[in-house]
């Protein structure tokens, strides 16, 4: 199994730092050996990187790097609870939310902003099921939400 | 760990009855020690008691109104099904689905009307993780719907 | 506990072979005694069967049946992780997302387009819970997408 943290490094990828919550909730519980994650948003701290809806206010190719800093503040969140990424088995499950005009049809390239980093990160053979859907607004009117559960060892 | 069947004796909250089914479905399934609870809605009964949309028929204030009800229906289906509350170690996941107009942008203070619930009833050591997403219409048009799920001692 | 492939004979219900990912995801993964899918379209490989939103281009019978339709799907993508239905103890939870306009109230009817037949499939014992929400769009323009979680024998 590759060792993710080894990936980033020879990737050059810096974790940003832990978004911070807007309510009352922590951004991660484990319950055994799955750890859950709040919805990441393509935010550095509180604040928002990108703004709009995909097919307005943001192409698909914004849409995509929303995507893969939603995906980095995962990992930044998920080190922080775990103390390294390489006590991730894998990642099980990923949901992802974009807010959308009506005409947007390009759903899956922008999942694959995030879903192609935790690819390169964790590698081909541990890839995780994934749900994309086409929602209204997301909190902040940011134009991704990702939610993520990792199976980790205990 | 503080008793949550205590704690809402002291802050005199009186749980709904079980909310009924809508179709082919269950109110919960446990699978070892995670519950999961069909999405909650502001129901009594079948009867919605919050109708129409956030931003529209519906302000901020009652959608917090709304997301408590929804809050306080997923605790009364998971003491049905645990006999008492005391059997939740806490809360792991919650998801959050608005019914918002076009320009709704305050979801996390929408949200926190049923966070907060929680906090106050599983104290603020046992917080879950949350997504909050704005949508297009929920079942029986209200505003709110949440999926909870909970780690239980078996 | 009734045999859901015997059931599926019984029924004369053929699944379909298994649609094919749309991107940088797998179609299953299982963690411990949890299966967890991706989000199921009414797809044949990669070939929507339903195009448009529900009460716009598509009724809510149409939107029962590509709601069944993504439900076959998931049984096709669980007996090739699992080799045989039978290795379900039960489906957990069901999340339906349903593209639709903005009028259109009929969500939980055709959610009964899949829960009923999870119902006929492995009995009115092992329902699952379910939550139904109402988007802007999915991807490849389709109805409906199903994301389906199995707890399974080990």
């Amino acid at each position: 199994m590759v060792s993710a943290e080894l990936k980033l490094k020879t990737l050059s990828i810096m974790l940003p730092s832990m978004p911070m919550p807007l309510g009352a909730y922590e951004m991660t519980v484990q319950a055994g050996n799955l750890l859950f994650l709040t919805g990441m948003l393509p935010l550095k701290g509180r604040e928002p990187q990108f703004i709009g809806k995909l097919g307005k206010e943001l192409n698909a190719k914004e849409g995509r790097e929303a995507a893969r800093m939603a995906a980095l503040n995962a990992l930044a969140v998920a080190r922080k609870h775990l103390g390294s990424l390489d006590k991730i088995k894998r990642i099980v499950r990923t949901s992802f939310f974009l807010a959308v005009s009506n005409d947007f049809i390009d759903h899956p390239n922008v999942a694959d902003g995030a879903s192609e980093l935790f690819r390169d990160v964790f590698g081909a053979d541990r890839l995780s099921v994934r749900s994309v859907v086409g929602v209204m607004s997301l909190p902040l009117n940011t134009p991704v939400e990702i939610e993520v559960t990792f199976e980790v060892t205990l």
